[in-house]
C-alpha cells in the first residue's frame, strides 16, 4: 500500500486552504490517504510543530509521510525539503527548526531539498504565488513521493543533516537531590503544562507516586509558583481542583489541575524562560 | 468490508494527541476506516458524550465501532469496556455513564471489559503511561476488533448490563394541557437549546405549527423566561432575530433565535436545574 | 473510481451534526469518500460559502462533488439543487446565493432541483424533521449521486441557469493610475484581508515588487487607513509587526501584517462597505 499522508499547519479550517491543498494530493493521485495530524498548531510556532511531529510520529505505521506547514518565511530564501528519519519515516516541511525534535530524539539521515523545477504544482493559475508552498509545493511533493511518482531521491538534491535549521533545546537535571527542567510544550486543550524532565530521572531522585514535592517554577528567574504538590500516574488520583504532578503520555513530568486549567488558573506558559524544579 | 472506527473525544485537534491515537489504529491494521465523530465534546463532559453518541449512532452502517473518550477519571478504577448495543453498534468507551442515553433509548445487549493483558498497546515507550487510554487502550482495542484480530468476545470478561454506570435522566410529561420537561443538551454552535420534550407529546397537548406558545424557563426553580413564542417547524419561520420553538433533528422540541444566539441572549444553559413548559 | 465528497458548513465539529450527515452518506454507500472541506464557515454567512467553493474547487479532481449547506433558510421555500459547472464538478447545496461565485468565475452549465419525493433519507424517524437538510437532504442525495445510484438527471428537475440566486459581486478598476477594489473576503486565522483586484491590474499600473504604494481604506465612505506600504511577493518580505500588501493564493491583491493579524490590529472587515485603493 501507498503511505498514509499526516498533515500538520496552523492554517485551521476556518478558510478554504486545506481543501485546497488536500485537493492537490488527490488530483495528483486519488487512492492516497490524507489524516489530519493537527490544522491548530499555534501560528507561526515552529517550535510546536517540531514538538507535535516527535509526539505522535512513532504511533504510525513506519514509512508514513508527515507534511508541516508551519511557514512564517514562506516566500523568502528558507528551504522546503523532505527529511527521512532513522526509523524510516518522511517529514515534508520548510527547514525553518521543524526538525528540531526529530532530528535530536530520532535522528534523521538524509535529507534533500525540494526541486521546485519539476516538483511544484502549475497550470493553475497559481506559477506567480509565493504564499501557500503547503498546496503548490509540500502537498504537491508529498503526494507524488507517497504516490511512487519520484523517489525519495527524486526530491531534489541531498544537503548535509548537520545543517539542518534547528532551535535550541534545553536539558533536565538532577542535582543534590533536586531535578531541574523546563516546561518545554503545553496541552493547549486541558491547560497542563509538560517539563522537559523524563520520568527516569523522578525515579534517579528517588521520587515515587504517592510522594508530595515541592515544586518552584521561576519565569526569567523569578519565583512564580512554590507549593507543595501531590505526584501520581494519573490525574484522578488528585480532587478535582488540585494540582497534580503526573507522569505524562511520553513519559515525561507534567503538571495539572484534576478537571481544570493549570496554565491559566497560575498564569504560566512554556518556552526557555520557565524554569521548574521539584525537591522532597 | 471492516467495520468504520467513529472517535469522539475532548482532546481537540490543538496538539497531537488525535494524531497519535489514529496512528496506533492505522499501525494495528492499514486498512480501517477512521471518520471523526467530534474532538470538541466539552471538557469532562461525560453527559454531552453520551447524548451525542446517541444523536448520531443510528445514521451510520450498523457494525459501526465508536470510540468515545471523555475520561476525567484515566487511570483510575473505573471500567474500560466495550458494549454492544440491541441495533448491532459497538461503543469502546470508559464505563463512566457515557452510555446513559443508549442504555435507555437503544438498548445495551452485552457488555466487556477490556483485558489490558491483551488489548493494550505495549512497546512504544508506554508501559508506563496511565493518562492517555484513548491511544494505548481504547484506540488500540478498537482497532482489534474493527480488523477482526479479536471478536467482541476476546474483549474481555462480560458483566452484568444493569451494572453499567449511568447518569440520571428526566422525564417529560403533559398535565392539563401543559407540557413539562427541560432543557438536556444545546446547539453549541448556534446556541439553540433542545428539551427532553419529544414531538408526540406536543401533537398530543394540541400544539400545532403555527401556534404561539407560552414558554416559561426556570433555574433552580425560579423564573427566568416568561414570553409567548411562535411554534414552527424550521427557524426560517420567525423573523431574524426571534424567538422561535421547533421540532428539532431528533424530533424533540427545541428553541432557537432565527439567526441568531438564543443561549447566549438570554444567559440559558441545559441541565437538569434548567425546566421549561409549554402552554397555549 | 466514484467521486469524492467534500463537505462544506456552517455546522461546526462541536456536536454531532457533522458525524450523522456522514452516517447517512456512509449507509448509502460504505465505498465513498468523504473529505472535511471546512464546518466552520461563518454562520449563516452565504458570502464565505459561495468565495471558498470558488476558492478552493479547480486544485481537485474533475467529477469531485462538493456539499456545501449553509442555509438559514432551511426548510422553508428556498430550492434544495445540484448545480454543474462547465468545468466538471457538482455542487449540492441550497439555491441560496452559494453559487455567486462559481457562476461568475467559473461557469454553471445545469442546475437541478432536488426531488424530495425520491431523494430524501427516510425510515430514521426523521420524516417531520425540517431543520437538518445537511442530513436528509443534500447528504443523502449527494451519496446517491456519487455512488451512481442515480444520475445526474434523475437528482431532479432542471431550471435555468439564469434563475440561480446571486449575491452582487464588484468589479475593481484602474482609474489615472490608481486602483480600486474592495475588500471581498478574509483569511480568518491569520487576519489577512482580499481584495478582489486581481494582481493583472496592478501590473497594469506599472505596480511591482518591492514598491511602496500609498493605500487608502474606506468603510461606508469614511477613511479609516490611510498609510504607504510595501508591496511584495510574500509575508517575509516585510519586517515583523510591519503591514504588507501581497499577491496572495488566488492571484489576488491582499493585506497582511508580517506574524501579526492586520484586520484585528486595525479593526478592518470585508463587504462591499469596505472599499481599497492603491496609488503610487
Amino acid at each position: 500500500m501507498k503511505p498514509i499522508l499526516v498533515f500538520q499547519t496552523d492554517f485551521t479550517y476556518k478558510e478554504g486552504a486545506v481543501s485546497a491543498m488536500y485537493g492537490v494530493v488527490k488530483s495528483v493521485d486519488r487512492e492516497l490517504e490524507i489524516i489530519d495530524g493537527s490544522h491548530e498548531i499555534p501560528q507561526f510556532d515552529i517550535w510546536s510543530a517540531s514538538y507535535r511531529l516527535w509526539q505522535s510520529m512513532r504511533f504510525w505505521p513506519e514509512g508514513t509521510i508527515f507534511v508541516s506547514v508551519v511557514d512564517p518565511g514562506v516566500g523568502t530564501g528558507r528551504k522546503a525539503c523532505v527529511a527521512k528519519t532513522t526509523d524510516g519515516y518522511y517529514v515534508v516541511t520548510p527547514d525553518n527548526g521543524t526538525l528540531t525534535h526529530l532530528k535530536k530524539e530520532v535522528g534523521i539521515i538524509s535529507i534533500r531539498e525540494i526541486d521546485e523545477t519539476i516538483n511544484r504544482l502549475r497550470g493553475k493559475n497559481n506559477e506567480g504565488v509565493s504564499v501557500f508552498h503547503g498546496r503548490d509545493l509540500f502537498g504537491y511533493c508529498a503526494a507524488r513521493l507517497a504516490s511512487g511518482i519520484i523517489s525519495f531521491e527524486q526530491v531534489g538534491p541531498d544537503y548535509l543533516v548537520e545543517n539542518i535549521v534547528v532551535l535550541p533545546i534545553q536539558e533536565p537535571f538532577l542535582k543534590n537531590g533536586k531535578v531541574y527542567g523546563n516546561f518545554e510544550i503545553n496541552d493547549p486543550n486541558f491547560g497542563n503544562l509538560w517539563t522537559n524532565i523524563p520520568l527516569s530521572i523522578f525515579n534517579q531522585a528517588g521520587f515515587v507516586y504517592g510522594d508530595h514535592l515541592r515544586m518552584v517554577i521561576r519565569f526569567n528567574g523569578g519565583i512564580v509558583f512554590d507549593k507543595t504538590v501531590l505526584f501520581h500516574k494519573s490525574f484522578g488520583f488528585a480532587s478535582k481542583g488540585d494540582v497534580i504532578i503526573y507522569n505524562n503520555e511520553l513519559m515525561r513530568v507534567a503538571v495539572a489541575i484534576c478537571q481544570g486549567n493549570f496554565s491559566q488558573v497560575y498564569s504560566l506558559e512554556y518556552g526557555p524562560e520557565w524554569e521548574v524544579d521539584f525537591s522532597k
